[in-house]
Parts: C-alpha cells; sequence; structure tokens
C-alpha cells in the first residue's frame, strides 16, 4: 500500500456491531487515514468514540457529510445506504457498502479481494462488499475453481448471532442467563426482528436467517446463492444453502460439498492448495483433534479450514468446515480491504 | 398389540441417560409388563428408580441376570453389550441393543420399525436400534424413497449433547454458567470422553462426534452413512455426513440434501407424503415461521420434518430440515417401539 498519502475515510454506522469493528480494523492495519469522519443516524450522534487514542464525536449522517470524503465505509442498513450513496458519490467519494442494498445491482462490483478484485475497476462510486456467510466460503473455494473446476456447491451453516446485530447477543445472553436460572424471557429479535414471530435462541437451532421468499429459501440463503455466482464471476455454478443461526455470539461455520472438474484429484491436493491460499488457514489433523471452531477464530481475520475430505462415491465430490469470525473477514476486515484495494489499484482520487 | 399378557423386560443401563428414558417410556406407552428388572454396572446397582408408581431397586448385572427375560433393552455401552448378549439369548432372551455393538452385524437386525419392520424375522436374538442421528433421518426419508427413489443424501448434523450422556449435558451447564461469570472452566468431557483433546461447547461448534475414521469421517459419520443404507435395503444409496456437536441439550436437527430417481416430484407433493407418513409430523409453513426446532422437540416422540424445498438447479433435488428427540426416537421410544413390534409380529414367546 502506498504509505505516502492519507486518506479521509468515513464511517457510517460508525456505532453499531459491524461500524465499531471497521473503526477498530482501521486502527489495527494501520490504514493511511487523514482524517476519520464517523456517522450515524441522528438517534446515536453525539457518541463517543476512541481511535488511535483520540476521541472522536459521531455526526448524524446528512447529505453534506461526505464533502472531501475519500473512501465512505457504509454499514448501517440497506436503507441508508440507498439515501445516502448518491450523495457520497456526488461528493467524490467511493462507497463500500456492507448492506444489501447494491450486491446484486450489474453496475456494482462485489467484491472479496483475495477472489475478484479485479472486477473492481468497473466501479461507478459503489463497491457492495458480500454477505458474511458468502464471503468466507468464496474465499475457501476460489482455489479450488481456479485449479480444478467447480461445479456445484451445497452449503449448511451454522451462524453466530452477532451477524444480527449487538442487541442479537444481548438477547442470547440475558435468555442464556435467565433459562440457567429458571426465569422467563421473551424473545423478541431472533430470528428477524421485523418478522411476526420471535423464538429462543439459547441452547436452540433456528432455520431461518432473514425472512422467507416465495421459492421456499431466505432471503440470507438467495445471498449466498447469487453472490456467490456473481463473485466467482460464474453464473452456471450450482449453489444451494440451508442457513441456521446458533447459540454462539461470533464465529459462523460451515459444512460444505462441492463438486469439482475433475475425477482424479486426492483430499491431500486440496489441503496442499487451500495452505498455500490467500486469506485462509488450514486447521486440518483429525489425528490430533485440529479442526476449525467458532470459540477459536473471534478476533482473527483469517478464514479456517478444515475436515477436507473426499465424498465416499462421487469421485468430484468433496467435504469441507470453514470458519471465520463474521464481524471480520464477514463484515469490517473485508471492506477494509476493499478500501486498501482502491489504493493499490488507484481507484480512489 | 396384545394386552392379554404381561411380559418380563429388563433394561440394562437403567441408571443412564437413555435407560431412564427407556424405563419412563416403557410406562408412558403403557407396555404390557409382568415384569421389570433393572440392572446396572456394580457402581450404579442399588440405586432406585419409579416406574408407575413403585420403587424398584437396580440390580448389577450378571449373566444369569437374565434368568425368565422375554425382552431386554441393552444400553450400556459397546463392550457390556458384546459381553452380556449371549448370556440374554442363552437364557432365551430377544435382546434390543441400543449400541453400535452388533449394528452392522449381517445376522443381526437393525430396525426402525416405520422402515423395514419387517427386517425383525430374521433374528437370531439379537436386534440393533440404530444411532440417534440415522433414525430421525430414515423416518422422514423411507416414504420418499417408497414413492419417488432415492439416489443420493448429503446430510449436516447439529446434535445435541445428551446423545454424549447426562455427563455431557452437567458439562454443558456448569461451562454456560462458567462463562457467564467469566470464570474458568476446563472441559473433560466433549467431544469424546475417550479422545486425546477436550473442547468448549458452550456457545461453540464442534465439528466431531465420536473418533475419526483413516478416511478422515467419524465413526459417527460412518454409522450414519452405513446404517441408513442397511436399513433402507439399499446399498447403492449415496450417502455423506458431516456431524456436528451444539450447545444444545436434547433435540438433534439435520440439514438434509436428498435426490430422488424422478424429475417432475414438486416440493408440495414430497410435503404431502411427509404429512401422512408414519412417526413424521410436518411443520412446514414459512409464511407463518412454522418449522422444526430442537427446543419444541424435546419429550416427543414424533420426527418434526419442515423447510421442505426443492433445489434450484437439480430437478430430482430437494433439501429440508428434521428434528427429533435424540434421547427418544433417536434411543429410548426407537427401542420400545422394537419391543412392541416383537409382540404384534408374535416374534417373542
Amino acid at each position: 500500500m502506498e504509505q505516502n498519502k492519507g486518506f479521509h475515510v468515513a464511517v457510517l454506522g460508525a456505532t453499531g456491531a459491524v461500524g465499531q469493528q471497521m473503526i477498530e480494523t482501521l486502527g489495527e492495519k494501520n490504514f493511511p487515514i487523514e482524517k476519520l469522519t464517523l456517522l450515524s443516524s441522528a438517534r446515536s450522534a453525539g457518541k463517543k468514540v476512541h481511535f488511535k487514542g483520540e476521541e472522536l464525536v459521531v455526526q448524524e449522517a446528512t447529505p453534506d457529510s461526505f464533502a472531501g470524503v475519500d473512501i465512505a465505509l457504509f454499514s448501517a442498513g440497506g436503507g441508508v445506504s440507498k439515501e445516502m450513496a448518491t450523495h457520497a458519490v456526488s461528493h467524490g467519494a467511493v462507497v463500500v457498502d456492507n448492506t444489501s442494498a447494491f450486491r446484486m445491482d450489474e453496475n456494482v462490483p462485489l467484491i472479496v479481494p483475495e477472489v475478484n478484485e479485479e472486477d473492481m475497476h468497473k466501479h461507478q462510486g459503489i463497491i457492495a462488499n458480500p454477505n458474511c456467510s458468502t464471503i468466507q466460503m468464496v474465499v475457501s473455494l476460489e482455489p479450488i475453481r481456479q485449479k480444478y473446476g467447480l461445479n456445484k456447491v451445497i452449503v449448511s451453516t451454522y451462524q453466530a448471532v452477532s451477524g444480527s446485530g449487538a442487541a442479537a447477543v444481548e438477547e442470547l445472553n440475558e435468555q442464556t442467563k435467565a433459562i440457567m436460572n429458571n426465569e422467563p424471557y421473551e424473545p423478541a429479535i431472533l430470528p428477524v426482528k421485523s418478522d411476526k414471530k420471535h423464538y429462543q435462541i439459547a441452547f436452540n437451532a433456528i432455520p431461518q436467517i432473514d425472512k422467507f421468499t416465495e421459492n421456499g429459501f431466505t432471503f440470507e440463503e438467495m445471498k449466498m446463492i447469487n453472490e456467490t455466482k456473481k463473485i466467482m464471476n460464474h453464473p452456471d455454478l450450482q449453489v444451494a444453502a440451508t442457513c441456521v443461526r446458533l447459540p454462539v455470539a461470533t464465529g459462523h461455520s460451515e459444512s460444505v460439498y462441492f463438486e469439482i472438474g475433475e475425477d482424479f484429484v486426492s483430499a491431500e491436493e486440496i489441503k496442499e492448495l487451500l495452505k498455500n491460499a490467500p486469506g485462509v488457514v488450514l486447521q486440518d489433523d483429525p489425528e490430533n483433534q485440529i479442526y476449525p471452531m467458532p470459540a477459536d477464530c473471534v478476533g482473527k481475520s483469517d478464514v479456517f479450514v478444515g475436515r477436507i475430505r473426499k465424498d465416499l462415491d462421487n469421485p468430484k465430490g468433496f467435504h469441507m468446515w470453514v470458519v471465520s469470525d463474521n464481524l471480520l473477514k464477514g463484515a469490517a476486515w473485508n471492506s477494509v480491504q476493499i478500501a486498501e484495494s482502491l489504493i493499490n489499484l488507484g481507484l480512489v482520487k
């Protein structure tokens, strides 16, 4: 990265779970910042946030908040993104949007830098950050697709509640305490705050993330299906997903079955490939019980892969287990990585 | 069931998690019992158990404990089963064994009454009860196989800790309390008590159930693969499994992808079929957020199925979500059902 210039970076949604992680990640990764502007709704404006020893006051986002901003990281909900993105772009900022507002827009690149960084050249002011559960999967599958081809993916997810925001984590904690103390607790947030019914998440598994679409899949499942094809530039890839919420605070896990284009590849060859893949850490030693787990991935930027084994029937089929911190590689870190790529590719003024 | 005769029933492993459920289930289902003998290791002998208002004393199991016993329900570990089964059989008892000791023995029928009750006619004194995660899956798949054929199954499980016994449930509870109180807790039981390493289960997901086999699959996964083929009398069925332990006390969930033998079957037709299938309760109404969850299945004998939808690429492919109480249909209730079938089919003297 060029370190000779600092950039004016704005974070919209600065007080949310992902916004907070974005600010931390910008600091930890020493992102070249000249000025950091923190923006939120009127409700959260005035809150104070620490960044590299300084105390910054969060301001209410308005159309003029983006004057002079080079890079704007958005994570304040799809509605806010749709409202604010054009203002930011008209002020000359490049928007890295972490909501689903623009992901499937054909004029908006959907980027995981390890997979399709070159698609960023086509940007028209907005670059979309994919859904958390999609990112970790494509990071692990792309090296395989490049070397052996990829025809089919069937994924079942084990997703953490922080994907639903900080209030959902609070609900998990309070509900767990209540159950341990035999006290009543009325679920109000999970599985989907704005949906009709809410269910217990503590000591349970809820097979609903986001609302249902008409075909019986949820929006979360359709995001994994459609975004994977777009990121990999592989419209014919067959993808199916079942998305499930677990009583885990942070760290998404995925049981991934995939079929490659060749017959005679061994699990060892897939392991060797992923051992050297960008953004991937291989944790695969069954004899010593080494495999990824969500409790181990929290606070780490990488995608952890293990339990790689060849299907017993289909010579093209494999199974693996993929774990990552959904707030980092699944959101904040991937957004900051996109911002880094913008600089490295000379795509930001 | 004939109600005109009572049987002498023995429960071996009477103080364990499944043994306790067997005794409760025998009572709840009004099993025709003339005499109930409760057996255990020397360590647990002397404990008192209530059955239908009576207090029974658990006795140490010896080769002669089975004199006069008609039906012996075994759930005290594979080693004990191997030691005691021949003694029970030589005394004229029929053994219903809930361990993995005899499941793949070609002379031992492996029975889920809704699926292959007729295989019981071949018994030579021992009938095996399948693995918990296998049972609920085959109950949901068999009606589909019968009507449309079945070529392929890929399952990812979400399994409860009670599958590892009462001590594992205690570990989940104590560990959860410790984490909520920021106190240290050293895991000692999960994922596999006799394996080298133990990991946190509270707020985590562990992709290991039972030990690993040489092909990279665990024994639990190989049980699901091999037992499914045997129970369905379908050696060519392609089955793959990834088995994961969750911080849930009771209730196994499964994300099941399957391919049938026909192209033009709708999800509605599969739902209609399962609505009327033995042992199955359909809970499938996405618009009203109706789907099975482990927290709702505890204490119920049925297999709950929902989220049935057609694959978006393969016209033969479907996805569904299957939940059941692993201690009941997955163990105690299936064993008692086998005992009921023994009587109904006239296979016990």
